[in-house]
C-alpha cells in the first residue's frame, strides 16, 4: 500500500509502527496483514462482514449483560457494528481472502474497524485505543478461534437461503416440463445408442426427482451451521469467557439474526474440527455433478439443428459465433458445466484444507470458506439463469422425435417375450443391416401378425411397465 | 486366455464362435468380455458375485409368481442361484472389474454361469441353452440396467453393517481412552505455536464426537441404498416386465437379505441417476478426511521420543527401520492417512464416473463400483487394526505433558482479564525473549500477587470455561 | 494368519515370539506387517518384487566389493535374489499394498525371504539368521528409504516401456485412420452444433498430435527415474555406507538391468522428494483427460444407429444388452473412459501422498506406489485393446456423412467474406426457419450467382484455409 | 444491469434491440452475455484483456497487408487496439469470467469495444456499426476459437515471466540459507521420529534443488504456448483466412508482443485440444505439492516456541492472535499452504474443463482459462511474499538444535557397523527404556572403547556417507 502523499495517523504495536491513512477504520493490524498477504486481491466475502458485524454485536451486548463491558463503550461497539451490518463500512475491510493465520486477520480487521468507528461515536479520534481497544474491548471473551467459525455459518446460513430459492425454483421449473412433455414420446438412448421408447416427460420427472433430493442433502447440511462455537475462545476450552456470557452470547445472535442458532453442545470439538463445511461442500459438489449431467443431456439433445440429434430446441440467449453467422449455441447449458466445475474443484480445495487441520485448530479455514462462499454465490447464480433462460422456454420438437422412434430398430425388444432374445436379435441384425423396418422383417418371417404387430410395436406402451399383447403369451385374463 | 491342451465346448452368437473350457459355467458372452476387458486383472468382488445369487434368484421367483417362467427351469435357477450365494461359483466370475459396457457383462457373466450350473442341474450339458437359456430364461423381465445397481445396493448394504461396525468400535475406544485421559492435562497448539492448556480428554471427546457424526453420516448415506430399481428393465420404464412382477420380485429381494428393501418411486430417476452412490462414498471421504486429521495429531502428538512432543506413546507393532536400531514408528496412523488417500482418490474417480452418466443410463458404473467397494472395504479394515493397535494400547506420558505446560508462554492468556490484553503481550515478549517464566515476570512488575498468580496460573482451571479469580474484577459474588 | 495345524518354526525379535509357517521364507518382521496391514489383500505388485531382487544383488555385490560382506554370504544372496528376480518366489511377498512405514515392510518382507533363502542355499535350515542376517546382510549399507525409491524407479521403468509401446502403437492406429478418413468430407461441430465441414482424416489428424505429444510428456517424466537414490541409507546423508560402495552399487543396477540409471545428485533431496512421482502421474493424468475425450468424440460420432449421428461404425465386440436384441454399444470407448476417471483418481490420491512428505522423509509412498503402477498398468492395458478392438477396425458412413454436410446451414460461413457477417446471419435465419437449404435463399436473394455459389459452397474447399472465389472479392489475380 | 436515469443509445440484432449506456464501448452482444451471465461478479483477468488488444491488432494489420481490410479502417482498429492494450479501456470489458460459449462472448465484448473506439477515432458515433462492424472488420478472417486460444496464451506468456521470477528469487534465497545453515547440525527425522543427524544446510539445499525442478518443469510447459493457432478460424481448417494472412497474423504478434510465438503445425489439433494447459496447470499444481511440504517442515521446525520442536525461528510478521498475547504464528507458511491447496482444486477444475471438450471445440475454456489464471497469480504473489517475509530473515537455534541431537538415540545408528543390528537395537532398547544416553549403555556393555565411541558418536560424521572408524573394522589402510 503506497500512502505517498496521503494524510496519515501512526500507529504502533509490540513489532513497531505504522503508518495508516487518516481516514481508514482499519488499524495497524490490519495494515500489517494486508503487506502479508497481497494474495488473490479479493477482499472478504460481504456476507462474512456482515456476520462479523453481527457476532461482535452480540458479544459486546453478552459482555455488557455480564458487566464486564462499560455500558457506554458497549454502546458504542453495537452501534459501530450496526454499521458494519449495513455494510457501510465495507470498504474498510481489506485484508485479503486468502490469508495465513486462521482468520485472525480478519478478525483483527473486524475489531479494529469497530473500535476505530466506537471511538468517533464515543467522540474520540480514530487510534485512540484506550478509549476502546480492538483487542480488550471489542474481542472482549473472544477469540479468532470462535467468532470466525460463527461468523462462517452466519454468512453461509445468509447464502444458504438464496441458494435453496434457486434451486427449488428449478425443480418447479422441471416439474412444469415434466407436465408439459408428457406425452412427447421419444427415443431412449443408453450408451448414446438407441434403446427403447420413452417419454420426454419420464426424463424431466426424472431431473426433478434427482434435483429433490440435492434439497435434501443440501437443507440437511445447512441445518449444521446452526451449531456455533461462540464462547470456546483460543481451543474451545472457554478459557477467559464466564459461562454466563457464553450463555447470552448465542442467544443474542440467534435474535439479532432470527435463526435458530445454538450453542455446539462440545466447543472443543467445535473448534477444531470442520466436518459441518465438508458436508456441505459435498452436498453442492453432488448438486453440481447432477446439474453437469442435466446440462449434458439437453446439450445432447439440442444438438444440430440439422446434423445432430435435434429433440429440444433450447432458447436462444445470444449470437453463437463471431464467424458463422446465425449459430446459437447452448450456452446456458454450458456455463452450467463450467460452474459444477468449478464447484467440484472447489470441493477439492476443501477437502485439502479440512484435512489439514491439526490438534487444536484448522488454520487453513481462510481458504476453505474463500472456496465455500463462492461455491453458494455461483450455483445460486447459475441456478437461476439456468432456469430462466434455458429450461422454461424449451421446446420439443414432437414430430421429429416421433419419427426418430419410429425409424428405430430398439422397438425390438417389445417383441422378445413372444419369440425369445435369440430370434429377436436375428430380426434386429437383419434390420440393422439391410436398414429395414423391424415391423417388415417380422412379419415376412411370419414370427407376428401385423395386427400383433401394431399393439406390441406401440412405442406408447412402451413407456410403461409390462408385457404388450401379453395374452398372446398366457391366454385371455 | 489361452485354452492350449484344455478340454473345451464350441459356444456361438451372432458375432461368431468361441471355445470355452469344458468345465466353465460361463459362457461365450463372458468369454468375449474377458478378451475385450484385460484391464487391472482384479475379478468382481466376493459381495458382487453374492448379490447377483440375490438378484437372479429373486427375478426367478418372481417370474414363476407370476407364471411366466416354466417352474421347472425357475427351480433350477433357483438353485444355482443358491451356490452363487454361497460362494462356490466364484471362480466361475472372470470378467474385469474394469469393464465397457455399463456392468452388461456382469450380468452376462451370472446369466451364463446360473443358466449353464441350472442345465446341470436339469440333467443337461453345459452349453445347451434350450433347456435354460442365460438371456430368454435367467434374464427374464430383467436388464443390466435394473439387476446391476440392485446387485451394488446390496454389496453395499452387506459391506456398509462391517463399515459401520468398525467406525462404532473406535469411537467406543475413542470414548474409553477420553475418559481415561479426562484429568491428564497437557498444552494446546494452534498453528502447532503454543496456546493454552487442555485436558488430553478433552481431545480424545472431539475425536469422538466428530466420528460419531460421521457413523450419522454413513448410516444415512446407506440408507438410500434400500431403494432399488428392479423391474425397471432397459430405462426405466418397465418394458417387458409384468406390474405384478416388478411387485414380487423386490418383495422376493427384501426377504431373502433380511433387508427393508423396497422399489424406487421412479423407476427412470433410479436407472440413469448414481447421486446414492456419490452421496455415499462423500461421506466416506469425509470419513476419511477426518481419520486422517486424527491420525496426524497422534504422530504429532507421539513424535520423539527424545526430539519431538512426546505427550502420548502409541503401542509399538514393529521393528521401525532395516537400519536404525530401536526405532518404532506409528506406522498404524500412517496406514490410516494412506487409506484416506486413497478413499479421497476413490471419491474422485466416482465423482468423475457420475458426472459422466448420459441420458438413460451411466454405463461407468463399473468403474464406480470397483472405487466405491474398495473405500468401504479398507475403511473398515484399516479402522479395525487404527482401533485395535492404536487406540486401545495408547498411554500418555503425564509427567511430561505437565512439565510442558509449566514451561509454556501460553498460560498468559489467563491473566488477560486481569492487566488487558496490551500489558499481557509486553509480559509475554519478556518471558520469550529471556526465557523466563511468565509468573516469574508478573510478579516483578507488580501485577499481581504470587498468591493471585498462583490462583489464576493453575493450568486445571484454564481447561474450563470461565475467568480466574474473577472476583478481582468483579468483587465478591 | 491362522497357522492351525500347520507346521510352523518360531522367530523372535525384540517385541516377542511368533510362529511361522515352516515352508516360508519370509520372518517375523513380514508376519508383523502382514498383521498390522489387512487393508487391501492385494499383495505387492509383482514389478515391484523383482526390482527389490535386482537392488538386493547388486547392493550384495558392491558390499562384496568393498570387502565389508563375506564372499559366500553375498554369493548366497545373489543367488537367492536371482530367484526374486524370476519371479519364483512371488508367494513370499505377503505384505500388503498400503501399508504404513514407508515401505520398511516391503523391504524387511525382500530381506527376510532372501535371508531364508540364502541361507538353505549356505546348507542352512530358515530362520538361522547367524548363517545370514536379514538386516546385517541382506540389509547391509542400505535403509528402507534408498532401497524403495530405487526399487519403484526401476519397477517404473519396467512399466513405462509397455507404456510406451502402446501408446506408439494408438499413435500409429490413429496415423493409419487420418490417412484412410482423409477425403472424408463431414461436419464439424462446436457445441455439439453444426459448424463447418471437416475432413474425418484431419479429426484423426489432431488425435494423433495430441497423443504424440502425451508420449513426450510420458517419455520427459520417465527419465527422472533413471536418477536412483542408492547410497542414501536413512535420511540421504549417506551414513554407514562407503563412498566406494555407492558408486558400485549403481553401476552393477545398471549393468543388471541394462538401463541408464545413475547415482542422484544430491541424496537428501533424492530421499525426501516425490516430484518425479508426481510428474509422471501428471502425465499419465493428462494422458487419460485426452483419451477420455477421443473416447468421447468416438461415441458421439457413432451414436446411432438410427436415432443419432452415426458418421462411423466402431466395430462390434460383444452383445451389448442383456434385454435389447441386436444392440451394439461403445464398449471399448467405455472402457478408456474408465480407466481414464481411475487414472485421474490416483493421480489425485498420489498428490495428496506427495503433499504430505515431512521433513526427511516421505512415508505415505506405499499408497502412492499402488497408485502408480495400477495407473501404468491400465492405461497400457486399455490402450492396447482400444486400439486392437476399437480403432483399427473402424469405418466410416461416407454418404451419410455427406448428406448431413449438405443438409447443413453452418456452410453459409463460406458466403462471409462475399456478403458480410449480417447479411449472412440473415440467410441462415430464414434457412433454419423455413427448412430450405442455404443455397436456394442466397440465389433467390440475388446475393449470388448460382454459378458462384456452386464454387463457394463446395465443402472440400472449406476444409483448408483460404477464401473460396477470392477473385470475386480481390478481382482476378 | 438498471440503466434506470441513464443516457442510453439503442442497439439491435436479429434477437431484437437492447439500450447500452450511452458511453459504454461495449455493445448489443456484450450487453446479452452480461444479462446471461451475472456468475462470479469477477470481470476478465486484466492480462487477457491485454492479450485481446495484441490479438486484434496483429489481425487488422495482416488482413490489412493482404488488402481485404480498407487501411482506414484497418488504423482505427490499431489505435484503439492499442488502447486496449494500455489498459485504458478496461472498464468496457464487462463479461463474466464464466460464462458459456466458448469465450464467445469474451471475443465479442473485443469486438465491439474496439469497433465503437474505432468508430470513434473515424469522427462516427458510437453504435454507427456501419463504419467499422464488430464481426466483419474487427473480427475479420478470425473466430472466437483461434483469438480466444491466442489471447489465453499471451496473457499467461505474460504471467508466466513474473510467476518464473518469483520462483527464481525463492530459489536464490534457499540457496542463500543453504550456505548459512551449513554447519548447523540437527535431528533428521523421519515418520517424525527421531533419526539420524542432518546438517540443516542440507535440508535447504534439498528444497532448492527440488523447486530448481519445478523451474525446469514450469518453463518447459510454458513453452508450449509459443505456439498459437490463429489462422485456424472456426474449426481449424483456415475457412475464409487466406494463406498470406495466416502466415503474417502471427508475425505481427510475435513482433509486438517481442515472444517467438509461431503458428501451431496443425491448426486443427491446436484449436480442439487444450493439453498445453493440463500440462501448465499440473506443472503448477507440483509446484503447489512442494511449497506447502517444504512450508509444513518450516511449520514444524519452528513449532514451539517452547513446547514444540523450536529448531528455527521464522520472523515475525503480525500478532498471531486476538486472545493469547505475545503469539506470533507461521502465518507465511500458512498461506503458502492454503494457496497451494486453491492451487491443486484449481488443477481439479481444469482437468474437469479440458475432458469436457467434444470434437472441434472445448466450450469450457473459459472456466479453463480463470482457474489458470488466478494459479499463476497468487502462485507468483505468494512466493514473494514467502521469501521476503519467511525465508530470507529465518534464523537458527543452532544450540537446541546440538542438544537434541545429543539427546537422541537415533545415532545408535552408527554402531551398526561395529556390533550388528540387533545388538544395537538391545543398546537402543535400553537407552530408551532407561532414559540413558546411548553411549554409557554402550560402554557398560564393554562394546566399544570410550575413545571410539567419541569417535563413532561424532554427529558431524554422521552427515556425510561413510562408516565412522571404518578401519576397527577393515583395519588400517
Amino acid at each position: 500500500m503506497s500512502l505517498k502523499g496521503m494524510s496519515t495517523r501512526t500507529e504502533r504495536d509490540l513489532m513497531g509502527e505504522k503508518e495508516i491513512p487518516a481516514d481508514a477504520y482499519y488499524g495497524i493490524q490490519t495494515v500489517r496483514a494486508k503487506e502479508n498477504f497481497p494474495i488473490t486481491g479479493y477482499p472478504p466475502h460481504k456476507e462474512l462482514i456482515r456476520a462479523f458485524g453481527y457476532v461482535k454485536k452480540a458479544a459486546a451486548k453478552a459482555n455488557a449483560d455480564v458487566g464486564v463491558l462499560n455500558k457506554n463503550i458497549a454502546e458504542a461497539i453495537i452501534k459501530a457494528s450496526d454499521e458494519v451490518i449495513e455494510g457501510k463500512l465495507n470498504d474498510h475491510f481489506i485484508v485479503d481472502s486468502i490469508q495465513g493465520g486462521a482468520g485472525t486477520s480478519f478478525n483483527m480487521n473486524a475489531n479494529e474497524v469497530i473500535a476505530n468507528r466506537a471511538i468517533e461515536i464515543l467522540g474520540g479520534k480514530k487510534g485512540d485505543y484506550i478509549k476502546v481497544s480492538p483487542n480488550t474491548h471489542v474481542n472482549m471473551a473472544q477469540s479468532t478461534n470462535d467468532t470466525f467459525p460463527t461468523a462462517i455459518h452466519i454468512a453461509c446460513l445468509h447464502l444458504s437461503s438464496g441458494l435453496i430459492r434457486s434451486l427449488n425454483d428449478l425443480i418447479e421449473s422441471m416439474r412444469k416440463k415434466e407436465r408439459e412433455f408428457d406425452d412427447v414420446i421419444k427415443m431412449g438412448r443408453t450408451h448414446l445408442q438407441d434403446a427403447v421408447p420413452i417419454r420426454l416427460g419420464q426424463e424431466f420427472g426424472s431431473y426433478r426427482r434427482l434435483l429433490s433430493r440435492d434439497l435434501g442433502r443440501i437443507k440437511r447440511s445447512v441445518d449444521l451451521l446452526y451449531e456455533v462455537n461462540m464462547g470456546a475462545t483460543a481451543v474451545g476450552t472457554g478459557l477467559n469467557a464466564m459461562p454466563e456470557y457464553i450463555e447470552k452470547v448465542t442467544e443474542h445472535l440467534a435474535a439479532m439474526t432470527s435463526m435458530p442458532l445454538h450453542r455446539a453442545e462440545d466447543l472443543v470439538d467445535a473448534t477444531q474440527n470442520t466436518d459441518a463445511y465438508t458436508q456441505l461442500s459435498s452436498a453442492m459438489k453432488i448438486l453440481a455433478i447432477n446439474l453437469s449431467k442435466i446440462a449434458n443431456d439437453l446439450r445432447l439433445m439440442s444438438s444440430g439443428p440439422r446434423t445432430g440429434i435435434n429433440e429440444i430446441n433450447l432458447p436462444p440467449r445470444q449470437a453463437g459465433s463471431s464467424i458463422m453467422p446465425g449459430k446459437v449455441n447452448p450456452v446456458m447449458c454450458e456455463v452450467i458445466n463450467q460452474i459444477s466445475f468449478q464447484v467440484i474443484g472447489n470441493d477439492h480445495t476443501i477437502s485439502l484444507a479440512s484435512e489439514a487441520g491439526q490438534l487444536e485448530l484448522n488454520v487453513m479455514e481462510p481458504v476453505l470458506v474463500f472456496n465455500l462462499l463462492q461455491s453458494f454465490t455461483i450455483l445460486q447464480n447459475g441456478m437461476k439463469v439456468f432456469r430462466d433462460f434455458a429450461i422454461e422456454g424449451m421446446t420439443a420438437n414432437i414430430e421429429h422425435c416421433k419419427e426418430l422412434v419410429e425409424r428405430s430398430v430398439g422397438i425390438i425388444t417389445a417383441i422378445n417375450p413372444h419369440v425369445g432374445y435369440e430370434t429377436a436379435a436375428r430380426v434386429a441384425k437383419e434390420a440393422i443391416t439391410t436398414n429395414r423396418p423391424v415391423r417388415e422383417i417380422c412379419h415376412e418371417r411370419g414370427l407376428l401378425s401385423e395386427e400383433e404387430l401394431e399393439r406390441i410395436l406401440d412405442p406408447n406402451e412402451m413407456t410403461n411397465p409390462g408385457i404388450a399383447a401379453r395374452e398372446l403369451i398366457f391366454g385371455e385374463e
